[in-house]
Formats: C-alpha cells, sequence, structure tokens
C-alpha cells in the first residue's frame, strides 16, 4: 500500500527550523546550517535524524542540557602537522562543526592527498551518512565516526554498558558509476534503543543478540531488554571501540559519564568527532584494465559485486537515493501526519503560526 | 587440558622459511622480510598465516601461480599530493610490501600526522594485523585493508560470491595504557572457507548465517556449504564492500576474475592493499580531563569499558599478546607435531635437512 505523504518546500520547512533554534539562542549562521542538515535527512528519508529529532535532542542533549552551547566558537588547536587539524568545538551545534570540519578536510585533501579533523569537546552531529554523503556527492571519498551520546551498548561478553551505539560512517564519489554516492553508515548496535521501545509499543520482539536484560542476559524481549549489544559479537564490539579509543587520543573521557553531567563533575562530558577525507586522484594506479578510467572502472567492479544472479541485492546508500529522487520528484520535503504534528509543536515553541497544511499537497510513495 | 608445543629458535625458523623462498627465485632481501613476518604470526598464535600457510599460499596463487613474482620491484607512481603515495607492487611479495609501505607509511605520518599507500598489483600479505600491530608498538595508530585473493563471500541478499573476505585491520598505540596493542583484525565473512572444511572433517555444524549452499540458501551443514556470507548481515557486507571500492579506485578489477588467472586474460587479476597510519599527536587536543596525558586518558577510557561488571571482556589484540608472552617465556616459536610434520616437508623441498625435533624443548600451553 503505497503511503501519502506532505509536501513541504524546503525553503519553509528550513525557516522553522532555522528559527526554532535561534529562539533558543543559537545565532542565524549555526541555525541556518542546522536547518539545513535536517532537510538533507528528510531528503533522503533518514526518519530518525531529522529537524524533529535535531530539536528533541538539542532540547534534551544540547543548549537545554549542558552538551551545545550557542553562539560557541571553535577553535583550532596548534599543530605541527600539515594534514590533520585539531578543534575543539567548544560544544558547538554539531551540524555547524561537522559542515565545517568536512569543508577543512576536504581542503586539505585538495592539498595532501588525505586530510583530516579531529574534534573535541563536540555535541551531536546527528546523522553521520549525511556529511559523508555531501563530500562524495562533491567528488571525494569521507569518513566520520563520534562517541554516541550515551552508554547504552554492553562489550562482547560483558554485562553493563560502557559504550556508545558509536557509528562508523563512509562516503564513496560513485555517482558517476551507479548514479549516486555509496554511504555505508551504522551504528556499531544491531538496533537502536528507540527501536526496542518501538517494538515493545507495538508487542513485537527484537531480534536474537541485539539486547540484554538487567542482569546483561541476551533477551529478545523488549520490555525485559535494558541494554543494547553490539552487532556481529566481537567484531562489531571491536569497531565500537575504534570510536572510543580515537575519541580517548582526541580528549574524550569515560564513556559512562558523557552526557551524564550530575556525573561528570570536575571531569568531561562531551563527544568528540574525527574526520577524514581522501581525494580519489590520491588512490589512482592509473592502470586500470581495458582502457577504464578510475569511474569505469568502480563502475565495472560494482556491476560484478550486483551481477551474477546478485541482481536483487542493494547498495549501501541506494535506499536513500531512491528518496531524494521521490522528493524531487514531490517538489519539496515529505512528511506524515504524525510529523507535520511534531513540526506544529516546535512552531508553537518559537511562537510562529503553525504551517497552513491544508495547502500542502501530497505525494504517495 | 594443557596442550605440549615444540619450543623453535626464531632464529632456525626463519632460516628455513627463508630458504624456501629463496628456493623459489625469491631475493634474500624479500625471502629474509618473507620470514620476518612469518615468525611475527607465530609469535602471536595465528596459525592460520605462519610459514606452512604463506608457502602453501605462495605455491598456489604466488609464485607457484601467476600472482607472485620473485624479485619484483615496486615502482613509485607519481603523485601531486604529498601524503598519499600509489605504489604499483609489480606483483612483489606481499610482506615485503607491506612491511616497506607501512614504513612509507609511518614516515608520511610523522610530517603530516596523516600518511598512506595504496599498492596496485599486490600478493597476499597473510595477516593485516600483524602490520598494524608492529606500527601500533612504534607508536602509531594504522589500518590496512586488502581485496583477499579469492571471490568467495556472496553480498548480502545474494547468490553467488563476488567478494572477497576483504579483511579490515586497525591497530593502536596502547602498550602504555593495557601493556600491548589493541589490534582490530578480521576477515568480514563470518568464517573463513578452511573453516568450513574443517568443520564438515569433524562432522560438526557452522554457526547460522555462515553459508549458503549451491542455491545461495544459507545452511549450517559445511558439507552442503558452498559460498561464505558477510558477518552482521547487510554491515558486513558494507564493509567487505569498501575493500573493493577502494582496490576499484586504485586499479584492480573486477572481484570475479582475481586471482583466477584463466578468466583473467587480457584483464587484471591482482589484489590491491591499503595502509594508512596517523600519529597519535596529530589527534590530540592535549586537554585531557583529570589532568591526565594522551596515554592516561586512553586507559581511563579502556579500564571504564571493562570495568562495572564487565571484568571478563576481552580486548581486541589480548590473545595475540597473551600467545606472545607464552614465546617469550618458551624462548622460541612454539609449533604442533603436526606443524613440525609440514615443516619437514618444507625442509624437503629446499634440500635441506629437517629439523631435529628430538632436540626441541617443550612448552605446555
Amino acid at each position: 500500500m503505497p503511503e501519502n505523504y506532505f509536501v513541504v518546500s524546503e525553503t519553509e520547512h528550513n525557516a522553522l527550523i532555522q528559527a526554532a533554534y535561534q529562539h533558543r539562542g543559537f545565532h542565524a549562521d549555526e541555525s541556518a546550517e542546522g536547518a539545513r542538515f535536517c532537510a538533507e535527512a528528510s531528503r533522503h528519508g533518514i526518519r530518525t535524524h531529522n529537524g524533529i529529532k535535531a530539536l528533541h535532542l538539542d532540547h534534551l542533549f544540547g543548549s537545554g542540557s549542558k552538551g551545545c552551547v550557542p553562539g560557541a566558537q571553535i577553535e583550532v588547536k596548534s599543530s605541527r602537522f600539515e594534514a590533520a587539524k585539531i578543534w575543539n568545538a567548544n560544544k558547538k551545534l554539531g551540524q555547524s562543526t561537522a559542515y565545517r570540519a568536512m569543508d577543512e578536510a576536504i581542503r586539505l585533501a585538495d592539498k595532501y592527498g588525505v586530510g583530516q579533523v579531529s574534534v573535541d569537546n563536540a555535541f551531536h552531529y546527528l546523522w553521520g551518512g549525511g556529511y559523508v554523503m555531501d563530500a562524495a556527492r562533491r567528488g571525494y571519498i569521507a569518513y566520520t565516526n563520534c562517541t554516541a551520546a550515551l552508554a547504552e551498548v554492553v562489550p562482547f561478553g560483558g554485562k553493563f554498558p560502557t559504550l556508545g551505539t558509536n557509528p562508523h560512517s563512509w562516503g564513496f564519489p560513485t555517482t558517476e558509476a551507479v548514479g549516486y554516492p555509496i554511504v555505508i553508515d551504522w551504528a556499531t548496535s544491531v538496533v537502536a534503543m528507540g527501536r526496542v521501545q518501538q517494538l515493545a509499543r507495538e508487542g513485537k520482539q527484537l531480534p536474537p543478540d541485539a539486547a540484554v536484560d538487567a542482569n546483561g542476559t541476551p533477551t529478545t524481549d523488549p520490555t525485559k531488554a535494558k541494554y543494547l549489544m553490539p552487532f556481529g559479537a566481537h567484531k562489531g564490539y571491536g569497531l565500537s571501540l575504534i570510536n572510543e579509543i580515537v575519541a580517548g587520543f582526541i580528549g574524550g573521557s569515560i564513556p559512562t559519564i558523557r552526557n551524564r553531567w550530575e556525573q561528570a563533575e570536575g571531569d568531561k562530558g562531551t563527544c568528540c568527532f574525527f574526520f577524514q577525507v581522501i581525494h580519489p586522484d590520491a588512490l589512482s594506479g592509473g592502470a586500470f584494465a581495458k582502457g577504464r578510467n578510475q569511474a569505469q572502472n568502480v563502475k565495472a567492479v560494482i556491476a560484478d559485486v550486483l551481477g551474477h544472479g546478485n541482481e536483487k541485492c542493494m547498495l549501501p546508500g541506494q535506499l536513500e537515493a531512491g528518496w531524494a529522487r521521490h522528493t524531487a520528484a514531490a517538489g519539496g520535503l515529505l512528511f506524515t501526519k504524525a510529523e507535520l504534528d511534531a513540526f506544529d509543536e516546535i512552531a508553537k515553541e518559537c511562537g510562529r503560526p503553525a504551517w497552513n497544511r491544508a495547502a500542502f499537497k501530497t505525494y504517495a510513495v
């Protein structure tokens, strides 16, 4: 059954989100960056990290708590290394920090082939996939990881959550090869805590080895599930550990006090970000088979992977690219009625009139 | 039950492996590098990628086939990028290429903060974990991936193997923090094909979602298993795809003809390597909580992850570090009787006397 969505112009959407951030004290530039990123999430069907979620996170962990400071200025730390920058974000809005860090990493990659920006005292950037997708669309290979807001994940073989859901995101400039950037982007837990709560509400079961109960015993009952498990046993555990270790090298403190400010007195409760960009020319040996150029070679590799009876396989980033095509066809961002209700609440908070939803077109997906 | 191992001096082990490589036409320097790496594998208990396996792989895919050329010279390709080198290995022995590439990436990281070496026309480097462990022991954060010899893994949702077991390896300089380098190192398949064959011989079952039969249907029966599955569903699939895409940007051709020289006529059948090193100072914001320095901060992070009831959890690299302690206590590399038999075969091949195993000490683990 196709579902009907309301079509909201990006201008109208961004104006509301920007106003909401500004109402909370954020400056115009960072509010605009925040809104622009939320539009990217909605454009690509990332409904878990859209404008509604962004403002909710800001309330819970950001300017409504001690995790994010409106108007914060990024401090560039001194470094003897030419291709690696280190920033103290001073708890600046995550989207602003991430956009600027990725721009800087691209600038470094243009010169050095590879460039990176490490960020201390960062605040939640929402959806790492969005930044690497943006860089990939501009022609670069990009990577980011961060330490997630809260320690909710139990290390492999353990009982207590001491790791974040710690996502990794890789983007590849494959638009010429497959029509869109391949974006590999996921948390290192099997599911998010929000998914556990959703399944509990719906009376459904969790997949196996996704969560543990209060005793650290795996359970598929979402009403008993208390903490999350890493995906892929020791392998996902290792991937989650990478973010904690990288953050530890940057300046992040111990995971279990992160964003738990009542426990973080005299300590650090902030997250860290890591961004890296590679120029595709900096990888190229220039000797592609059968006279192909680099993009044609990547296209041939992907065609081989998805050939031989694998034609139904998806590429990472394909769903997001498909949703962006719907967004373009509809001529605006697509939202459900429940989402419009949430945007009305946001409008009310910052003293703006609710959207005139009767005037919105609808679009069926 | 403790198992008894024969203790073989590293000198004696390396002399045999070096002689075996030289007997096959490899030059003295590359044969010595090859032997040195095999000793590292055995020192750390990596029995799947020791000297026996190295010479067997060379026979199957290397100098005994068309994958590796003794005495090959590495060609440094021209590049406008300062921190990123591109090499054509011309099918040089994998251990030699990898050792040299990691040295070069370290040299670049010392100057630029991050450095990388991409390698086209590479031959199997055995155990990526060994190179990142070596770099981590020298104080660096290191990463490598490669395209595995054969396409044996079915993409998520597919039927036919078009991906290699494509491993990823990360090493962190955590000796000061935890006593050894943390090394996260695994293939992106649930198990290796060798493990499937071993379980079939032993009449045991495979774990779920590790392999498919000839029709592409998942099976736990190792006698029916024909191809491998990526770990963690779409997540492991994405990780495997990264190696193919990176290789595609470097110069690797389509995965299903890799090392299948009868199909690769007029095309490329070689593997690619990617190495990257980060200087830990190039990450440091210098503002660690509670007056800790960087190493103390990483130590505090790890202690928190493994605290709170998680004391029985392992760290990646811990088993390897434990085996290295056994090796040190025994005063030599540890091998089983079956392994000594295999080394005798290697000695016979290159016209050397078999080891006098009666003279070897034994050591119980």
